[in-house]
């Protein structure tokens, strides 16, 4: 270490005295902050800033674990069954009664889905999302499938819980159905902001809508099965217009239609997979544990559901939802107890909503730090969220949600297949992993990045349970493409291809970035830099300009001032207040009869380029006055800001900006 | 002149011999460059850049000149009349026959006005528009409501001139009618897109639509009269329906309010004034026969056309314009002739909007000029055009005409209030010049910035002319807004002090920072400077960081590394980096708790600051990797330009920036 720099550590010691603690090792000194945040209108937005060592660790029992996991999947209940109505209704009210079977046939691939999801949950204890699982059996680019089929997917999630949540409302609330795109919006936005402030997971809060839904559901059930049996349920009053008539009869692909819009039922089955961390120990045990108990609430709750609301005839509409139609048929009218089934079943649609606010920023970081995605999502704001994920969610889904007028059936028809893509692509993996882990003597251990693959007898059921897993639900989501490849899936088979694209052109970008800029093998250019050319652009002569006179010339001895002239009358003014003030400088001006600004001074300095010696290097210094006001900067040319855009391209030039704050 | 800047200047002599002259006085040197344009995708939209010295000098004789300057004027004919009677229709079309007494009325108007202008333009041979008069006899504030009134009607106009044309068009082809604001914008863009190739105002090419419009017009009156006389011409056959139902009876109000409408034919009519450097000598007088001229052609033909629409029985329509009608009962049904005339004026309410985008940036320069608007509006493109301006007015021009849906109906409530201020103002301001002139001995002179007062043994007469004008536009604009107050009259009302005030704030910047920046009387600080303490911020350690370290040691022997340090692992990885490849300088890590990335270095900064001595400044080297592709960018933190944003507020702080090109 030489003297000069040994100096500035010692005043760097001598100043950090004030409350900082300071720690040395050779010529690093690190240093704590004490009071590192400063207290801006953003504190009263989201909130005081947490300390990175604040991040919650607690765990979760099972009963909060399904209330936390469970809202998404339950939530489906309240549009899976309106959703396979809507395509029936195209063949007639009497077509209503294939929704029944079509239900069973849902819940039996729900049985299923969750019965290879349980064997994930227990390979994966550090969370087995689809992504993690892909990646670790797959390969890179069916990860990077199942991500872009995840992300797709929490949007629309987002964008589907939130516009069927203000259906319900607007089935309450007639009057407010012309404004439903804006209130689904408001929610969208309401939702981000507490995520933004950030949601503890674990809390027990998340519980009560939850519950509140399960109970008012459970309740209506029982009373609407009661009355069912006692004979004395009866049809819906008065209810909304049929969205269609009857045109067409019923074919198998109606059908399979109507049972691929009704498969988004499973939607939210795999949070539970992502969320194993959160859980108590033997996590996976509880985990697997609670994703059972969620399938069979969810699948006797879609299936209860859907029985009744065939019995009461209900109809399909987007001015009232089915449930509304049952509840107020099973509570005789828009009573106090309606309305609290309509409350629960909007609080848990938005429930919803909020797990994606929570899976897609995670995700989305995930595949940052893997290198797909922009590196900024990686970062976690002040309130150890990753602010920027929530912000892009809330931004798209919200677009969706205003281009689709916040109508659920016109949502539905992109929705799903990116869960079905990932299921499949999760289950695969699986079913491959198995075959790996068959290949395992029984002592063997092989580690992998997200878990430990260890001998297992039973690998050979256990590849066939993931593997008719993924068959099924591959199944399901060509029957998806198909059936809705014209009302709109086709957008989503467009759209995964092209994020998939752009998450390879991403990496690329990065790989060859790092590859670039390494220092290993790295031999540094061996002239080091020792004079420097100093050139200062002048548009006026004012005191900006004398600061920056004189910090060029406390740094090099080669200092000329540059003007462009756009007419003679100008640049005699320039000229003649040099004279007085350019400290014996020379001034060059470069005539510019075309009025171009820039392109002048950049040809002045190729042409310097081509005749300094390796040892020199190019520096232009920016005279800059910084007015106090933000508008204020629309005023002026930004002269300053386009000369370094100009000049950052050019090797061998360096950029000094000489600010001069006007007062 | 010291050895080392004798240096530079013979180095800068040397380079410049190939192909640019060079000229020098002391130490000032001048370069032209030889070519100084770049070919650029710019060229191939707004065409090759064009000298300052290319400027056109060519002026126009009287006809050329009605042709360019009298289109904006005369277009008005064809909608005033429809704007009359969509008011009296309120009253029922038997009140349609007050059409005819109220268009005598408003050409009476237009004789004063006219007869109050041609005074003018002999007083302000150099251009006088109601911007000049004003501010040279009334002053700033007066100069400014004229500027803020006309720059809102210069839009307007396009506005209403641009759906007025394409009304014509669905007149003739309804099927357009439902895309008729897309089809209005689209042409706003392609007559923004022709001025910012640059208009040659002067061109003969101009002359061609005026005088098909007037050839066509005049045709259409004769043959109208004609059949009218010889009580062949019948009433318009199946009229299109009436814009409402008759539901008040007529009363002074209306008649004032359908006055005030009709008073749009007016506008354009101050077009010469503003241009009378455009004519040949003796431009004055030229240039006031070719505004007597005009106004008669337009009095002539507005009177004919609203007699011929009365007696055919037209009926005022947003479907069909009145001048259609009148065209087809003319020429007995939508035949060739019948196209032609709606071609012809289509044509000229084409060119009238291209008036206004030859009027809006001039005016905007001359206001950005006198510093009441922000300067880079005087700035001429690379084809001698104000091009901020005509982009500037072609957004806000479409704006209005996609929120009013290309309706001129709902448009003219906006419009002609502006014109009618600006006439006040500006004939206010000549009555004021004339007693000025009345005080002056015959021999005296006295030389103002537009024009030279001379003794004029006239001026009573004068004065009282021009007082006149002024009171008869000023009783009108207050008929305007009171009739029209409600309809949307209050938002010009709103609109024209909001931006009188807005002109004035920027006025005061721009004084206050020419004193806040002024050499006069400047004491520049007495101690220079002679050391610089120099911090690079790393974020990591790669070959860019390398480069910048260079450069700073190059600058100063005081230089420090300092790295914000968000988690152990990260910061221990760049201390290991820097111990091999910091050239032994110290590395002062930041820790920050609550993943700050900037607040901890610019507290730093603050500290040393405290400290520094006088002549010494601090400067931040921030390295930082140029990439290739533009969407690159959007991959990383944008740390050097946030370090810079947050810097140049710093007083006492130079930013210097080494790029790193990545290959």
């Amino acid at each position: 270490m030489e003297a000069g720099e040994a100096s500035v550590e010692a005043d760097v010691l001598n100043n950090s005295t004030n409350g900082a603690s300071v720690e040395e090792t050779s010529n690093i000194i690190r240093r704590n902050t004490p009071d590192g945040f400063v207290r801006h209108w953003k504190t009263w937005v989201v909130g005081r800033p947490l300390r990175t060592a604040d991040a919650p660790h607690q765990t979760i029992g099972k009963a909060v674990g399904l209330a936390v996991f469970a809202s998404d999947a339950l939530s489906s209940t309240a549009y899976a069954t309106q959703e396979i109505l809507v395509i029936l209704a195209a063949a007639g009210t009497l077509a209503f009664g294939y929704a029944f079977p079509i239900s069973i046939a849902i819940v039996t691939l729900l049985a299923i889905v969750t019965i290879s999801y349980e064997q994930t949950i227990h390979a994966y204890p550090g969370g087995g999302g689809a992504y993690i699982v892909a990646r670790d059996n797959l390969g890179e680019l069916p990860a990077q499938i199942a991500g872009a089929a995840l992300l797709m997917d929490y949007i629309l999630t987002v964008s589907v819980s939130v516009s069927s949540g203000v259906a319900q409302i607007a089935s309450a609330y007639p009057e407010l159905l012309p404004v439903r795109a804006l209130i689904a919006v408001g929610m969208v936005m309401v939702i981000a902001w507490i995520n933004l402030r950030g949601v503890r997971e674990s809390g027990f809060v998340f519980a009560i809508p939850t519950y509140f839904f399960l109970g008012t559901m459970v309740l209506t059930l029982i009373l609407g099965f009661f009355r069912y049996l006692t004979g004395s349920l009866g049809m819906v009053e008065a209810p909304p217009h049929l969205l269609q008539e009857s045109i067409q009869s019923v074919s198998l692909f109606l059908i399979l239609h109507a049972f691929a819009n009704g498969t988004t039922a499973l939607t939210g089955v795999e949070a539970i997979s992502n969320g194993i961390t959160a859980f108590k120990e033997p996590r996976s045990h509880n985990a697997g544990v609670t994703l059972i108990w969620m399938s069979v609430i969810l699948g006797t709750l879609f299936i209860g559901l859907t029985f009744l609301i065939g019995q009461i005839g209900a109809v399909p509409s987007e001015e009232e939802t089915v449930i509304s139609q049952l509840a107020r048929t099973i509570y005789d009218g828009r009573n106090i107890f309606y309305l609290v089934a309509v409350a629960a079943t909007t609080l848990i649609l938005i429930m919803a909503a909020n797990t994606a606010f929570a899976d897609f920023p995670r995700l989305g970081a995930l595949q940052a730090a893997d290198g797909y995605l922009p590196r900024q999502l990686t970062y976690k704001g002040s309130r150890l969220v990753y602010s920027r994920g929530v912000m892009t969610l809330a931004i798209i889904a919200s677009l969706l949600i205003l281009v689709f007028n916040a109508s659920v059936s016109r949502l539905i028809p992109l929705y799903a297949i990116g869960v079905f893509m990932s299921f499949t692509l999760s289950q695969t993996g699986m079913a491959i992993r198995w075959r790996k882990i068959g290949g395992l003597k029984p002592s063997e251990e092989l580690k992998e990045t997200g878990s430990t693959l260890r001998h297992d007898p039973k690998w050979r059921f256990k590849m066939l349970v993931n593997g008719f897993g993924g068959l099924s639900t591959a199944v399901v989501m060509v029957i998806f493409a198909v059936t809705k490849f014209t009302e709109g899936a086709w957008v989503i088979l467009l759209i995964i291809p092209t994020l998939v694209t752009i998450f390879f052109k991403i990496h690329n970008h990065y790989k060859n970035l790092a590859h670039a800029l390494t220092l290993e093998n790295y031999v540094p250019p061996a002239n080091g830099i020792t004079k420097s050319r100093v050139i200062i652009p002048v548009a006026t002569v004012h005191r900006g300009t004398i600061a920056a006179i004189r910090y060029a010339k406390s740094i090099s001895e080669n200092v000329v001032g540059v003007h462009v002239g756009l007419n003679p009358e100008d640049y005699q003014k320039v000229e003649d207040k040099w004279k007085i003030w350019g400290e014996g400088l020379p001034l060059v001006i470069l005539e510019s009869p075309y009025r171009q600004l820039y392109t002048p001074i950049l040809s002045y300095i190729k042409e310097l380029e081509t005749q300094k010696s390796p040892n020199e290097i190019i520096t232009v210094v920016i005279p800059e006055f910084i007015t106090r006001r933000w508008w204020e900067k629309w005023l002026h040319w930004h002269t300053a800001d386009l000369l370094r855009k100009l000049f950052v391209e050019q090797p061998g030039v360096v950029i000094v900006e000489v600010p001069y704050q006007v007062e």
